[in-house]
């Protein structure tokens, strides 16, 4: 037991023709703490994650909004020493990033936008615009092996150690073409997941990450699909259902977008197929 | 169709021993648009939603938010009519709400702190403390009968009209004690199905909801369980997991939580049943 889990006292409840039958035991639960970002001294954005990556995390974050581009644009990245608990321990729930000389501190204006759910704008065309602009690289169109992309939720599922613990995390991966894991994480939030992914592989000069697929545990919304357009992802595979906003990006962007990827089967919506 | 959804050209892909089969046709998929939210001429907030309910939405997010506590703190709430897309057409994403006399204008501190993932704090107990400050009525204690609590996730996905049309939306309802459903919302996120529920209760005057169960579709992330919280929810149902800061929260607040509500069976995290 960590961070990553707690255990708590449940009460398992059954109900079958003999009654309701009723066990308490101590059960293990998904940790979730809010993690406080500031940026060059000032809070830039507070979101509730499973705490563990949590460099990674910011990083993957900063990237999604724009301000930075590479590794090198931070110059550090910290727990903040003074922020201690009622038990007078470092929470590690406050990370101070600095940035490197050069890069533009966040203005207030920026602040505002970026917190407001990923500074879309108000219809969905000049969301997708300025998601186009943000993107500095076209996307390089990848084919999908059809059998590479029935493996993926089944490989992402076997790598996520905590969700066998708790049963209740959202993971996100980055997996090639041939569908070789590359990164997998895993957090309460499915955003933080991809982030931190996308995070990791920002650390890792990795991006843009055109030759991989980024694989992920939930449906395909337009945050999530907008996070691989911005980093440069070749694919994204779902397992549950792609929203309107989302497929209209994917199409966009020249991502191809994979949804209800069960079993033997999957809905493409946008991209193609390795002939 | 219509704004709630929206015909795509999707590939379904199956792969079997004889090998790769396509079938490309129509599909519905579940719409996805921000929505601006401004309150007395400033924008307060923009999230991304399923069109419908907007006026519910608001009205329960900003409940949430702790800016209005009954339907007359807002004395109008409409759609801008100079919002406009490419058609010339009104996008009906731009939400203008005014407060009634001698309810505060939000200013921009709180601006701030509500876009930061619902103003929670550094620590997940000074977390806590704020949401029970906010929340201005006790919670009642209710006593759950196992069987109404087993029932409630099949009755919420009965009314999912959209979920069996589309496969990709979460839904919230609120629900009586003897399980008879009030009001069952549908959206892309969790989060604003919640607040469309807990907006339509507030416009019907049916808060505090101490009487109620709030049942979503969903795990029972810590932003959820606030909203059940600060709505006054007697009992709060989720389908899939519930997180460590959530069970400490509904502990807190007097908030009966099940999880893993499937089947025949639930965890019981917080609360009492009847005997």
């Amino acid at each position: 037991m960590g961070r990553l889990n707690h255990s708590f006292p449940v009460t398992r409840v059954r109900v079958d023709e003999q009654g309701v039958h009723t066990d308490t035991r101590g059960d293990l639960v998904s940790v979730e703490e809010p993690l406080e970002l500031r940026v060059d001294g000032t809070t830039f954005s507070t979101t509730m994650r499973t705490p563990g990556h949590d460099i990674e995390l910011v990083h993957g974050f900063l990237h999604g909004e724009g301000l930075i581009h590479e590794a090198a644009d931070v110059s550090t990245a910290r727990y903040c020493a003074g922020a201690t608990g009622p038990d007078g321990m470092n929470t590690y729930n406050l990370l101070e990033v600095d940035l490197a000389q050069g890069v533009p501190t966040p203005g207030p204006e920026l602040i505002r936008l970026t917190t407001t759910t990923s500074a879309c704008g108000v219809c969905g065309t000049s969301s997708i615009d300025q998601i186009m602009r943000r993107s500095d690289h076209p996307l390089k169109q990848v084919a999908l092996d059809p059998r590479v992309v029935l493996s993926l939720p089944g490989q992402l599922r076997k790598q996520q150690l905590q969700f066998r613990r708790t049963g209740g995390l959202h993971a996100a991966g980055a997996f090639t073409l041939a569908g070789d894991p590359i990164v997998v994480r895993e957090d309460v939030g499915r955003h933080n997941a991809a982030d931190k992914v996308i995070g990791a592989l920002l650390l890792d000069d990795r991006l843009p990450a055109d030759d991989l697929i980024l694989v992920v545990s939930s449906r395909a919304s337009f945050e999530l699909v907008q996070k691989a357009v911005t980093a440069g992802f070749g694919a994204m595979v779902a397992v549950s259902a792609a929203s309107s906003l989302a497929i209209e990006l994917a199409e966009e962007a020249g991502l191809a977008l994979t949804g209800f990827t069960r079993d033997n089967h999957f809905n493409l919506y946008a991209g193609q197929l390795a002939t």
